[in-house]
């Protein structure tokens, strides 16, 4: 079927690529000609301007959004009056799930049909599928299922799980990697959580691997003063752990193999010092969702929060927290501040 | 090559079934005659005592023992007296890196050698191959390697790492999946931080479900009283997420596949309510020495603490902490403790 | 001057007290008749509903509101209407920074003034005075600072900070115990910080307590199975420490002592098990705002998170999430739960 | 009564001036010559080597050690062969209770009397008293009470605590402010986890005060990228906090009053930004030990290591994770790190 794809970046691209690919026909637009270019280049039908991009579409038209969430507003401002009743509007980027709640209300008042859906699968999707998410009125996301199916991995990618019944197989789509979660906002809240639970899983493996890495700090002289801990028994962190070969072999048979891990690895294998990177950890704002929606369930939540700060941290988000506990330290026990140690 | 078992419990029962299948030879002792009967049935030797099991071992002997932690030195104050100069005796158990190091210490004054195998895999390890991390001499660990080979997935069984160098993949075993790690006590240190990453992960996909399985929190009729907090919009929780299907369609495709998720979504649907459980949730060493260990390190783990505190929070180890809290409400404000909802 | 003050619970009903101490004038409403008998017998006016409480109140009216955050804007919707051009409204209350900033808004279009004040002090705040942290316009601020002065503890209650010069004693009425914080939302922001770090501080107490209550764990038989983590050194948990005396030697010089670890004493001196809680610990809203407040800043809040969900767990908000970890177990590990242990 | 003083930094030297104050004859001892001479110029007892201390001491001695951890051993290593049966040694310090169980026995096997004190109070000890929590002998204990009274703040300092029983204050010296607390190495650990606390209380306020000092972020402008997390109301984020204020107001009527709060409003009145302070906050070893004690008792303290690991990552020891996460990202997003915003 016809699909409009706005947003043509890395994702945006990737998807229209794979949906070429399963047979579906594109008209793509961007802010940027050369990232429509691009896609026309592959197949996609190009346009210039929003306007036309909507008049290359047959009524009823389905529209994809694959932007940043803090535009996608700005953007419904201009799609919006160019629509007829009818037309579907999907977000599939990182919106709020609140978001989703009010523009759903808001575009079925004026005929329009809202979908919106989380999407996971990263650069990868383009070979590997995406999963989708989706929250939004029954009828649109059946009617939307064909771009779905394409877009998502398909059956037969994943192991069968034994104890799925038949009768939940027949019954929804997850099997082939797409699911009509529930109405508005369920795509994004779904996709939300499955964020906060990715930056739990990241910050175990992170944590983890940094425990081997100082795990030889016995070999080195520890300061005996009043500031310094003690390090009781260096006899216990002697090890010089090969972090490559570690990860590697967790990958075979282990517990904790993942996805994530395969990365981990890979990103490893290729510079183990991780030297390129500062240690700066954005976060694109549904880890954060997830924790403010679980403090309103009473929902504790104390991992996947530690990930979250652990990222805030990471931005120097705490320093003037430890100002104020370093003053207390100097203010009941006179302690002064030991500067960083000589790199 | 022969293998001699100690602990002929679920793990060791399927060890030597698999080091069996792959041609090795297994001598076995348990405690329970009927543990060594069943293995005999299917081809080990078995033994009556660990004197006789000890006779039915050619020199140099490798003993693995498999066993609970709390017993291996008991284990093997009986066991060592009766063997011989250049003997090895390896633990595959769940022990801790301290008691290696120490027993690798003692039994190398006495000829023996010391091998500590971390092994992961559970109940799957039979025909998914255990993921073994080990520590001991290098000679030693080369001389058992054909039983870690038999024992590990092998290297087929998982696809490799895109920027893994060739020279990695010789230097190791790695892709074999099995590893040695380094000197005594490294295989149960990289097990250890294994079992902790394992930790944080579960937690991460447990909280997650817990959010959407509140997501419908704002159906419910919600009191206004002093002692609860108000939900300002209960029209953001309105969802009835179906858990099964979600857990499956994450298992395709998403950032957060894992093998971990695999069991998750099982479990889910062979009871959605998971109604056999009490969700008292145990833990049983490796999680809580992870955390002494970044201790001593100095290596914040908060992602990991977190996990392992709620498991502790879970068999009600809070309670008197919140007591005291329940206190301090009552002296401050005269704040009276709401009873637990009928359910 | 005179006051009206609506919400005549416990704490409305003293801060009426105090006020009249004060040499204030007090007209009073609440739902509850006799909630307003009792405040008249000791000189308060009484009002039988709003538009009588409304009528004997001078304008331009000083309106005070001790309510539940819930019903706020309730009982704003019947009282607005009956108030005239330069009436003060303020929120005594709990309310959520957020409504103060609506309602500031909403209220000044209709030529109200609205003060929003976040009151610290519990049923302890009749004798020892309240911390009182405001926000609104300057001038009405001003206005109403004989109320506010009254209801403080005033400066010579506390000693002076050393480093506090005379310029900033004279710039603002923080050494009285009351603080123009900033504009509307403003008292409140501060007060629900105030109660985020409340919840931190109590739960550091408790925690530490708890410790001290398990320290004697090593004389307890230990059970040796693989679910449960081996203690390895039970000789170092056998101290029987009498939290009475503990609590009480701490409040006398040592670095934490405070009003909490006060109230914690005595708590303790009236039953040293606590046994009339069941450890089911309320929240009513600030310590959940403070975190919501914190991620919006992107700010790090480990400690007062970890105080929140310590809540949230002891009402079992985390049963499902545990639930989830024991359906794991079973199936990597073939775990099967430990029940409660006979009490 | 006679006691000499080995170690002479702030604590020692402090403390053996409020010593004499309360007319007891201290015989001091440091390796620095200096600090020996300046408290012979107040009257003490000065002495050149070990040897000399000792032989100044009557018979049977008591000797308080006031040390870091990491050098007590070696200093009993000297000093021990130096006494006789029925002489003590205090360990007022910050020993590990581990090491007090071990000393305590091994002394005791020599005729020597072995008492661990946990002393707090700090630099203002010398004014306000130390905090003395002890463990050992009963007797001897008993016997040291003179120099325990001395040096506690005594029980005029602190209000009673209105539900403290007379019997239970005829009972202990608690409301004296010093306790003996049980056998070898309960002072320690009462002062560990006292020391465990005061890490969660310090980061409660510091993380408070930190949510109040970014909460103008709304007033700056907000990047719109897909590595920012939106901020939907910068409305909310508009207030320019004085802490200097808060603090102060908050010293009066709160529930959060305390000493340590007290010391925080006199370092922001000294200094609001704080800005001597790099925020490199050291930790001594105490809150390590609390948390690992706690995890040997299987208890939670999840706002106690959020305390202790804010401090690890503020020296940056959580640097190699967040290059993992930051190498995960870029693997499946393709994400780029941001650079830290120009300052």
């Amino acid at each position: 079927m016809q699909l409009g794809m706005v947003g043509l970046g890395r994702m945006g691209n990737y998807m229209v690529q794979r949906l070429m690919r399963g047979g579906h026909e594109c008209v793509v637009y961007d802010a940027r000609p050369e990232s429509v270019a691009e896609l026309a280049g592959l197949g996609a039908t190009g346009s210039a301007s929003l306007e036309e991009f909507v008049s290359k579409l047959t009524h009823p038209r389905a529209i994809w959004l694959m932007l940043p969430a803090a535009i996608v507003d700005k953007v419904l401002a201009s799609l919006v009056p160019l629509l007829q009743n009818g037309d579907i509007v999907i977000d599939g980027g990182n919106s709020y799930y609140h978001d989703d709640i009010r523009r759903g209300a808001e575009l079925i008042s004026k005929g329009i049909h809202y979908v919106d859906v989380g999407t996971s699968g990263g650069v990868f999707g383009l070979e590997r599928g995406y999963c989708l998410m989706i929250g939004g009125e029954k009828g649109t996301v059946q009617h939307l299922s064909p771009i779905f199916a394409a877009l998502a991995p398909g059956a037969g990618t994943t192991e069968a799980s034994p104890n799925r019944t038949a009768e939940a197989v027949a019954a929804s789509t997850a099997e082939q990697g797409y699911l009509h979660c529930g109405p508005h906002g369920a795509g994004h809240f779904v996709k939300m959580v499955h964020n906060g639970i990715e930056y739990g899983l990241m910050a175990a493996y992170a944590e983890g691997l940094n425990i081997l890495k100082h795990a030889n700090i016995g070999a080195a002289s520890h300061v005996a003063d009043a500031e310094t801990a003690p390090l009781a028994h260096p006899e216990h962190f002697q090890y010089d752990f090969n972090l490559q070969d570690v990860s590697e072999v967790w990958r075979r048979g282990s517990v904790i193999t993942s996805w994530l891990l395969d990365l981990t690895a890979d990103a490893l294998h290729a510079d183990p010092a991780l030297s390129k990177y500062a240690g700066r950890v954005s976060d694109s704002g549904e880890g954060r969702w997830t924790i403010m929606a679980a403090i309103d369930e009473s929902v504790p939540t104390p991992v996947l929060s530690a990930a979250l700060y652990g990222r805030f941290s990471s931005r120097d988000n705490d320093e003037f927290a430890n100002k104020v506990l370093s003053a207390m330290r100097a203010g009941f026990g006179g302690h002064v501040e030991k500067p960083a140690p000589k790199s």
